[in-house]
């Protein structure tokens, strides 16, 4: 015992003197079915590299868990626990919506972030997140430049939008994707049994404000050897009820049925989303109801048709049973990746998906400067949108298929997956409190 | 060459001659993720007793296809295809929402049944379907005594709402309610991150209109290891919004968020659904929202929490790509005793479930009277709800939990469940049309 303690004690002297820089990992933003197998990424490299970087400091709920000092000590955590980050959904440290605005306009809340970085000895900054997180990312990787404050910032890339620019796609995304298209094809079938007496219309609502990725997923639940009506309204094209409704009708009328995947962000013609289409209820208050809603009711109303309507909301994203695998190895690699770039010297930049072919599908990390991904939305290209402006084409297949190949089981117990829950173990604070 | 065609001619001989008995099969209501597995064990045990059962002909959409002549030759299905509808959601004859009047009421449809089944050589009647299509099946096993047909009609189980009498559970519901607890879960573990800065209660509408077993199921999410604040609205309890309201308060200043599964057929203490409470479009029509979406906007209003909801609608019962294997043997093994009862004599009656014990969990293959299913709903025990109407008690989650234990994945191909779509090539009609 006396052997042991004179050893742990030496240990300690020696990490005093050469004390490599401790890490800050946060998550940021929506969450995601893999977001945490990218911290499991960060973290177990950063354990195999122990020379080099010291603790793995996790931010209670992204950023904010910096600038309140409420720092996570995931040195406390098991590897096992770590190793089942990577099958478990959701944001295992908390997350959070927040965005750091310029120095010039709150330059108080960056003197916090290095006041609390240099109290804890952080040099390395993981942030994992999409766009307005690689802005924030962008504005803390400035901090060695702008203020004198030496550190390395790192992007994650993490989105089930699919919207940052430069990487072929951003982790979080196809498993959305393949979830989506799953259930399509799922509820697809259903439908299809029920057509003759019953439900001819079947709506779903999937994610995607601004751009139409998901909502395209659902495109792929139809495939050559396995044809599925489907009507896709994008948030990129003006919803046009005429056109619609005749769609609707000559798709029934042909096959019996059909599904409509719908975006949230569907809107007509004047900007208006479907979804805040006018509701009231009994007292006069609107209400806010979804777009599936309003597209079933439409379809009722104008053709008579039986229909039943779905909304996936957190379903969709927190679908870890039906994760794609490579969606999980590409959340992984990003998270490896960042710990090895910032390892290599890097700062002010994010690693990225880069697809080297298609069939077979391959790819590897690159890097993209974080100057020329902060605040940049990358769009549907228009050649992935059908002209008619109902179904995905052949180029956006090609792009989507291999994003949801592969399944990646969670472990279970009496039938329900093992999602790790970490201690999550506080590191003691140093510093006066501060207040967002 | 000749000499095969003289054997193949020499056994058609045979088989007239000795001629066994057709069986029609048929699938009725709502169908399911597992229904065609029970379609599977009817057609792969009758095709083990050729010499007792000639072709099983599946009815085109349920009963219809009886009237109408309208039968598909599941003899043409290669073994492999018959075997592929045990990991198939929906119904792969199509499935009807039809009910038979009695026989008094009208005897014209059960006199053109017996015509049909008289044409085809039909002496076994094979209906899967839930409490009105057990009525259908209870009819048609009276026609030996009423009307002097011979046939034997077995009833094979299915329906989510878990609510025929007798068996301990429906095939059907072990998958809903295990797709059910675990999107609780993850969607659960995702509002959890969000709580700090986003959302904080997240509601999920799951099916039940009469009775509260899926809802249940939601509750299984939380377990010792793993606990969730979750409330469930039972359509069993009447809504008490100020009680509803006082909970979710409650929980969200304990825990930081909470998780509301509410199912469909939830009512204010009036008997109105709370789907049906009065949303009016911009021209004053009425809509039917979902409960989801009063439960949110009352949240919103009352609490000013921020929430997300989502209606799970088909995509529950179809969600085969995570079926409970419980539930699939089952499913199976009804369908499978459904033919065996048949070649033992039986008539008028349904194969069960039978528990025989909890832990470790055990059944076996009963048989019940239709005349004893049909028309009888099974609701939850009281002692399935918690005093304060919010919970299951422990009763509930014994009974619940080893039906959904166990994973049985279908095929992938290209990260998409590989489903059979069956030939259903029809039988050469004998009979004039007839108009239902």
């Amino acid at each position: 015992m006396a052997a042991k303690k004179k050893v742990a004690k030496k240990k300690t002297v020696r990490a005093k003197k050469e004390a490599p820089k401790n890490a800050f990992y946060a998550q940021s933003g929506g969450v995601t079915a893999v977001i945490n197998a990218s911290a499991c990424g960060v973290i177990e490299t950063a354990r195999k590299n122990k020379n080099k970087i010291g603790k793995v400091y996790a931010g209670r709920n992204g950023i904010i868990g910096a600038l309140t000092e409420d720092l996570i000590d995931t040195s406390k955590e098991s590897a096992a626990s770590i190793k089942a980050l990577r099958h478990t959904p959701s944001g295992a440290f908390g997350s959070c919506r927040f965005k750091l605005k310029s120095l010039e306009q709150n330059k108080r809340e960056y003197e916090r972030l290095i006041e609390v970085f240099e109290a804890h000895n952080i040099g390395y900054f993981f942030y994992n997140g999409g766009g307005d997180s690689a802005d924030t990312c962008y504005k803390v990787s400035q901090l060695s430049k702008e203020m004198g404050y030496p550190i390395q910032a790192i992007h994650v890339p993490k989105t089930v939008d699919n919207d940052l620019p430069i990487t072929d796609n951003c982790p979080g995304f196809g498993s959305v994707a393949k979830y989506i298209a799953v259930s399509t094809r799922e509820a697809s079938f259903d439908v299809a049994s029920m057509a003759k007496t019953s439900t001819k219309v079947f709506v779903v609502e999937v994610m995607g404000r601004h751009a139409g990725w998901i909502a395209a997923a659902g495109g792929l639940a139809s495939t050559d050897d396995t044809p599925i009506p489907i009507i896709i309204l994008f948030p990129e094209i003006e919803f046009d009820q005429e056109k619609f409704i005749a769609r609707v009708d000559s798709m029934v009328k042909k096959h019996g049925y059909c599904t409509v995947v719908v975006s949230e962000g569907v809107h007509w013609p004047d900007g208006r989303f479907l979804a805040e289409s006018g509701l009231k209820d009994a007292f006069g208050h609107s209400q806010l109801g979804g777009a599936a809603t309003v597209i079933a009711n439409m379809v009722q109303s104008e053709l008579g048709l039986k229909n039943h309507w779905a909304v996936a909301d957190y379903l969709q994203r927190a679908a870890r049973h039906i994760a794609s695998k490579t969606d999980v190895n590409m959340a992984y690699a990003m998270g490896k990746a960042a710990v090895q770039f910032a390892l290599k010297g890097h700062n002010s930049i994010m690693p990225t998906v880069d697809r080297i072919s298609n069939k077979p599908f391959k790819w590897k990390v690159g890097m993209a400067p974080l100057s020329k991904v902060a605040n940049v939305e990358k769009m549907m290209p228009n050649n992935f949108i059908t002209n008619d402006g109902f179904s995905i084409t052949k180029a956006c297949r090609t792009y989507l298929e291999p994003l949801i190949k592969g399944e990646d089981y969670p472990p279970y117990k009496d039938g329900l997956p093992k999602y790790v829950r970490l201690k999550n173990i506080g590191v003691p604070k140093k510093l006066k409190k501060f207040v967002i």
